[in-house]
């Protein structure tokens, strides 16, 4: 299985309710350096996993979304918590509805798996895999 | 499926017996930076794999039993070469059993799986992963 | 010249003022891992700069100030950008004002030179140093 | 399932065919810090996955191979792109044989799976992984 | 005194001539992560040392020009090893000459000093640091 | 003012006396990743500061003398806590005795300053640094 991984990050507002998170219930915030990693069996004609000027892209894309908002107020996440678990998830599911759609470019239906991590501090991360 | 990883550190000393160790079977000693990864298939009601505070308290009880002593001496590693590799086992077993025992909160017994990773040095680490 | 430094993290929201800051300027958030180091020209007789461990209670104690909150609303801070150098600063006057009251304990008043980092991503980072 | 993991690097220079490469078209290069993580499902008697030091030796001399070169001008890799992904497939392909003839010692033979893993920035790496 | 740091990164080929050089007489290449760190004595009315993306964009061109390239076919550098070393302070002179002209905007005249530094690999850079 | 940085390790065990140290009073150790600074006015004729191959050769040389050893059984450091600062101090003196003797070759007798960091987590390092 062959992976490749991009990286950037991402500065954003936002508050938890529940008392399991102590004083994260108060509005704070986070930068998230994120890493995509996609897997694919096989390589394609070029030698690559997939374009990764466009994996850079479309993840530039994806967290132009929320870059610099404060999370509370973002319409689609209304009733979550915008852990750094769920932010993963929210990652995985539009890069891959990039991929499935074909936007990635030649190889794009290719990936089999995608594994997104978001770096919350230098001691904490949290991450969402699957298969597509 | 989602990880959550958490970061410390113990400095420990130890000797290793074996010719394969060469001059590691001189009594010295190692930092380890020790990540803790937690999976779950589903996130909690908080949207959390765990309890990201009780994690990190769970960690640093369990390198506490290590930390600043020679384990030639510690009993329970009578007769073990007390390796990166078999360290790494022992994070697991000993967060593991804390998991089975429901002390990390809500969520400790729906982790599924554990990778315990214990960097050495810049280039080596050793890490030990498995079901639950 | 000695150095000791050490680390520790801090996640805040904050927005900034002024059109040079484009969509900072709307309410964000940061994760700041944040290096302190002690510069002392000569050990004191345990052959050590300070206390690292009273160190980072210090730092601890410095950040959990800001921790979690909005900075935006924090009083000591009306009027002004919480930028990265501004913050580097704020923890280097704070650290500054204990160690001139001997609060770190022995070789308090022997550092002569502080220079404290905040890193705001694996791309950006600053600093404030200067002499006590 | 037990891992260990040694880190070295290697600089080249190369060039690759196809208009997906834009720039990278030129000849130009790359330093690659490279990850091989052996794994194992017990430990040997010794308490370890394998030799290190051997471990080490084995990378070194794989990368030694292609160091310092022009990879176009390698004959083995006549007609192909010498991308991330294909380098990482070389040297797990070059690691997997030095296993199976046994060339690591102790334990060469217990090893299930490897992946190797070639950073080329700070923002992207790729990675082969597979059982032996 | 405040700095503020950027990072990016550039891949290239080149060879050195010299018997010091060993194998790196060969052509080969690296990949360079690149810090610039601007210091200024004051901070700006918006609390800044200089604007972060302009400075950020200033690398980004200072390296397009080096970038995929063979530098033993760049005419500027003709005659001349492009170690690490040499290529430290050709950044600095690239940055230090926009900051001159007022390139990077407001603060650009009020930076007193640079440092730049490349990683060649995980286990060594080189740098250069000069007041303006 | 140019910087060439090499980078090893070393792990060893040692205690230290004195109550300020706590649970580091007992045997225990530590691995230190060891960067070594060296300065340089103006580069040499090769465009270097210094070899490189003999600056991590004579690293290493320095690093063997403490490799894998109790520091406390060391006669050299016999009345010594060998804090992180003091073995900072001990490499310092080690490297600047080899490059007053001319032992790294070319350009051994120009670098006029060292910096040498020793760093014993991922959250705590010392240095000393001096003109030679």
């Amino acid at each position: 299985m062959y992976t490749v991984s991009v990286r950037s990050h991402v500065m954003i507002a936002h508050s938890f309710r529940g008392e399991l998170f102590g004083p994260a219930q108060r509005l704070h915030g986070a930068t998230y350096v994120v890493d995509v990693e996609f897997r694919r069996p096989e390589l394609g004609a070029e030698g690559v996993v997939i374009d990764i000027g466009r994996a850079s892209d479309a993840l530039g894309e994806v967290l132009g979304q929320i870059s610099y908002r404060n999370l509370d107020e973002v319409p689609a996440f209304t009733g979550k918590n915008t852990t750094t678990e769920f932010l993963s998830r929210f990652v995985f599911d539009q890069i891959a509805a990039r991929l499935r759609s074909g936007a990635l470019g030649s190889g794009s239906k290719d990936v089999t798996a995608l594994r997104v991590t978001l770096h919350e501090s230098h001691v904490a991360s949290a991450s969402f895999e699957g298969p597509l």
